[in-house]
């Protein structure tokens, strides 16, 4: 492309490095912003900075929060001896908007997946583990994506938490083969929280 | 959707008010950006600021600029007694890709759009005019859309042109009804470019 502008193609290069952005689609979306009044703007590049600057993760349950605790963890009439594990805060969104769990989280914060170089030390399998023992924990419950990734981090958790006091739960198998979690209807997914299988008969 | 996190919910509501984003790409540009370092994100939210701030049209062709003056209205070896009008720098970038004009541009900032409230006044249609009363232009050659705005427009210019001493040109309508500018591939646009033709032989 050739830019009339430095500045212009700055911006462009940086929205193309989004995922899924092209640089067709960066231009139309940096010259839709120019059109755009000065305050609508900065209040757009304000709420980035300030979210980055400023955001915090629950420190019992690691989800995106904007105190210490978040407000799932912190609710009294939540269920707090069931943990259902996930990968990231799109789950918890997706799995709040069923209206079917009454329990807490534990967002990892990825899948295991040694193509992308992720093992288990970079997820928050470890403070998981210390949960178990701190905390008085009746259930976990492992919804995680019908993936490789997904199974994979299953597995080696299962192998983890095996001989702790708990029931290992994973939701139920309704979900198509390599179906992304937070893509699932609501319907399906809330059904499959509500059906979940105890570990054993899942691979038995 | 439940957010977590008040100043999540914020980000993800600037980024869907971009065209073409909903909630959900929103939401994973939004945590694709929690996930870069520091660096990487306020580089991204300052050029975007910086654009905005320091952004400048050139006074002659009303391109996107760093400087008052374009870098092709400042080129000695274009050719300044041909202009070729356009509706954004989009179509200048377009132009420019095809290698195969060499005069100068005017930028327009839009299409005549009843619909869309778009009316003569608010592009740059008098600045047009007073170019071609001032600077000795030989040739207007109109590379607007195939598109109803398009040609409402051409119409509009053609009545305001046809008085001064100047040639009027389409580019050849090689390009398929309905066609936007931008997406047309270089070889098209460039003969479109290369064979346009007199205004008077489009419409007769």
């Amino acid at each position: 492309m050739h830019f009339s502008s430095r500045l212009l193609e700055q911006a462009v290069e940086e929205f193309g490095r989004l995922p899924g952005i092209g640089k067709k689609t960066a231009l139309r979306l940096v010259l839709h912003l120019l059109k755009q009044p000065n305050s609508d703007v900065s209040r757009f590049t304000h709420s980035i900075d300030q979210l980055k600057e400023q955001i915090r993760y629950c420190k019992t349950c690691f989800n995106i929060s904007d105190h210490d605790v978040c407000e799932i963890c912190a609710a009294v009439k939540r269920d707090h001896a069931m943990v259902c594990v996930v990968e990231d805060t799109r789950d918890v969104m997706a799995i709040e908007n069923t209206n079917q769990y009454q329990g807490v989280y534990h967002v990892l914060g990825g899948l295991i997946s040694p193509m992308d170089g992720v093992g288990p030390s970079d997820l928050k399998i470890d403070a998981l583990i210390e949960r178990l023992k701190k905390d008085d924990v009746r259930e976990v419950i492992l919804a995680l994506s019908a993936t490789m990734e997904g199974d994979t981090t299953i597995f080696y958790l299962y192998r983890k938490l095996k001989d702790f006091n708990v029931q290992i739960s994973t939701i139920a198998r309704g979900i198509a083969f390599g179906g992304e979690l937070e893509y699932v209807d609501e319907v399906t997914l809330g059904r499959s929280i509500a059906t979940r299988v105890p570990y054993e008969r899942n691979i038995g």
